[in-house]
């Protein structure tokens, strides 16, 4: 598999990304729009899982920082967001459910935002004055501990995912809450509905199952 | 008894079949449709219980494979759905009420899919590439070990089961909200309101305690 | 007090019988209409009480028999259906509220349903073929041991007790419905709008607390 | 002060006593209707209060008997209603909201009940065919031990009272829904709109916390 | 940083200060309307947090006392109002979510109340006849041991704070429930829509994260 292949944009509205069996070798890469270093970002995306070991739901890794941006399960139910390798914590509260999520940073501030099914948790911040590396590797389905490797399989997600959508500045509240409800704000570094991956490994794609 | 005679379908519509009691000798055989080798299967039903150990939903068995398919409640609560043998597991909310479930599985993704009262739980996979052999044995009230037989008292049904059916395909969402709403799709393996079945032992048909 | 006296049917609607103290002497002994030996009963009423210890609901004994019928409510907040001097065991979501049940029997299968505040418990079955004994003393507030007798203090009930009637076959799931709601099906054993009672000791008649 | 003394009828509608600190000598002595021996009574009133410990909420002494009638909450969140000395107790549902209480006592039955905001409790009994004495004092904020005396702060209210009301007769369920849900019946023994009073120690009027 | 110095009002309609960071420096002072020694007050402002020790929600020290008006919440979820170095404590229900208090003081009963969500807690009492200090430091984010001063990062505030309102007199129940549904009232010790303040540390005014 070559990460940096040029791949069709395909539309994956009502679909999701299955990754129905624990390993350290099903994932899905992302190709990215051309972007130039990041200064703000907004990830949304929707996971529906039954573990309760720690997870990945979304691993940007560049050749110099494998946690430039994850987002992250932690074993306790704290959830961790990563930026330029410093983390904050929160915790959300618990879901069995398929779930819905909004992380948002900007440099200026160092702020970051975490909605959890439209709501917002306590803001914390991070890495103020700090610069996203453009060049990256962004995998679904496993935790980087190196550009596009360095994967575990007890940090692998087994579940679904879905609605994943990336924007290069942070959304406001009501933007977040048209993108919970299923609309949508024409996401300019990932969109869901024009997305170029590569599958790898046992991982399908299969109709969602939320609404 | 002879579970290969012929006998007439019955509209069971609004009727349940009865196990009022634990026992190793009461149970219903079902009767499929002349069915070839499936790659693919849907299976639906509705169980009434106050049971708080293992017990068998649904047992389909084959010659060479006595959990060929089979839905079964264990002690801890888990729920697990078997394909030639093999196992997943799911872990639904707890019910003391008559719960609806649909299991699926697909030959070519080997995904299992548990639907309970209309809810999805995370999907699993197993058997990836099999097919599912075509003379069974299919019994209701009674765990399978050997083919219409190898029953155990202690993963007997006690309790109300009923609106049993099963496809040779995956439903859609769609048509699965429509059966646990009460609607039907043609179903083409195991029809309700055309069952052929035989009752063995102190099992009744009576009205339904759903609605 | 001559439980085989005559006494004039009184139209109990709205009332109930009060046991405001625990006692061994305090009971409601009710006159049955003329039957026949019983092949299925229906028994429906409503009790209040704050007991966490066991009492009687409804106790039906024959000259050989004393639990020839008898609905308990056990320490465990186990629910005990008798007849004939068999058992069947079901456990209700516990309550603070006034409680309404239905217990049915029917001698062909040996079923016996109970419901609870209109919702059935799942089926269980006992002393499938007998027949019950026509000649009974049904007393409310007390558990008989022996015919008219055989009280126990640590079984008696505190509270109230209402609405209670009885038929000779096993009610629909509609009239179960419509005499939860406080509709009537003219009972035909024992009829609160018509009852033939004698009380004895500290028991009152008052408006019912329920609504 | 002198309880004995006349005072103007003041209507209380939408005030409240207001006990701000633990004491044992802040209480409010109300006047009652000049009255013969009850043989019956209903008392109404709301309380909000935090406490965890026990507390009065209705002190009526006569020069023989402290507890001739007392309302008084437990510390293990039983409520206790006594007549003539005797107790009864009941469980209401715990709440940390304002909390209105009915209680009636009738002489001829000796049945008490309590009403929790507008629910009855199981019904209980206590001195049958007692007369209350006359010649009352009536304390809220204390517990009376001796007629208007014997005190003690730990069994003082701490918090809001009102809506305090006394009738000679049982008030009916229709009556008491009606007293629940803000409405009047003429109270006859104490009237909150043309209330009789004087405040003694660290007691306020004030505007009411509830509706 | 001059806290006495004059400084523009700003209209902070729908923004937040947010702390996003623990810290012993960073804070908001505000300046109150020339006011005389205050009889009585309002404080009333909304807080999102998801802290698990001691914190400060507004801290007014005079020269002379630094608990002056002190709103805290203790690290067993007890929550305390001081005034003029007095206490009194509260125990509010658990919220995971943005809540808005509002706390009321008058010096002629010392009757203190306080309002959680738009709800009343039982009230207390604390430092009748009292008069308060006029010339105070009002500090955000930080608690005061010393007039501007004495900050300890352990009772600093981590999170959201606005709407904060302050009036010289007790507003009705009226007031209270159209302050906590956005309304205003023309506060005039400090207003939130014409706010002079000054920020240090990192401090950042942001959109609120409340409706
Ligand atoms: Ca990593
Ligand atoms: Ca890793
Ligand atoms: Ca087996
Ligand atoms: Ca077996
Ligand atoms: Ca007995
Ligand atoms: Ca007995
Ligand atoms: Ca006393
Ligand atoms: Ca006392
Ligand atoms: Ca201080
Ligand atoms: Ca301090
Ligand atoms: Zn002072």
């Amino acid at each position: 598999m070559d990460p940096s292949g040029v791949c069709q944009p395909l539309n994956m509205g009502g679909k999701a990304f299955v990754f129905p069996k624990e390993s350290e070798n099903s994932f899905v890469i992302l190709t990215a729009q051309p972007t130039k270093p990041l200064k703000a970002f907004t990830v949304c995306l929707r996971v529906y899982t039954d573990l309760t070991r720690d997870y990945s739901l979304f691993s940007y890794a560049t050749k110099t920082q494998d946690n430039e941006i994850l987002l992250f399960m932690g074993k306790t139910g704290m959830y961790s967001v990563s930026v330029g390798g410093a983390d904050v914590f929160f915790k959300p509260p618990e879901s069995s459910a398929p779930t819905h999520y909004c992380a948002t940073w900007e440099s200026s501030s160092g702020i970051v935002e975490l909605w959890v099914d439209g709501k917002p948790m306590v803001r914390k911040s991070l890495k103020r004055g700090h610069s996203l590396g453009a060049e990256a590797s962004i995998i679904l389905g496993q935790e980087q501990d190196a550009y596009t490797g360095g994967f575990d399989k007890n940090q692998s997600l087994v579940g679904d995912i879905g609605d994943v959508n990336m924007w290069d500045h942070v959304l406001s509240l009501e933007e977040i809450s048209t993108v919970y409800a299923g609309g949508t704000f024409s996401p300019n570094v990932l969109n869901w509905r024009a997305l170029r991956y590569q599958m790898s490994g046992e991982v399908f794609v299969k109709r969602q199952l939320w609404p």
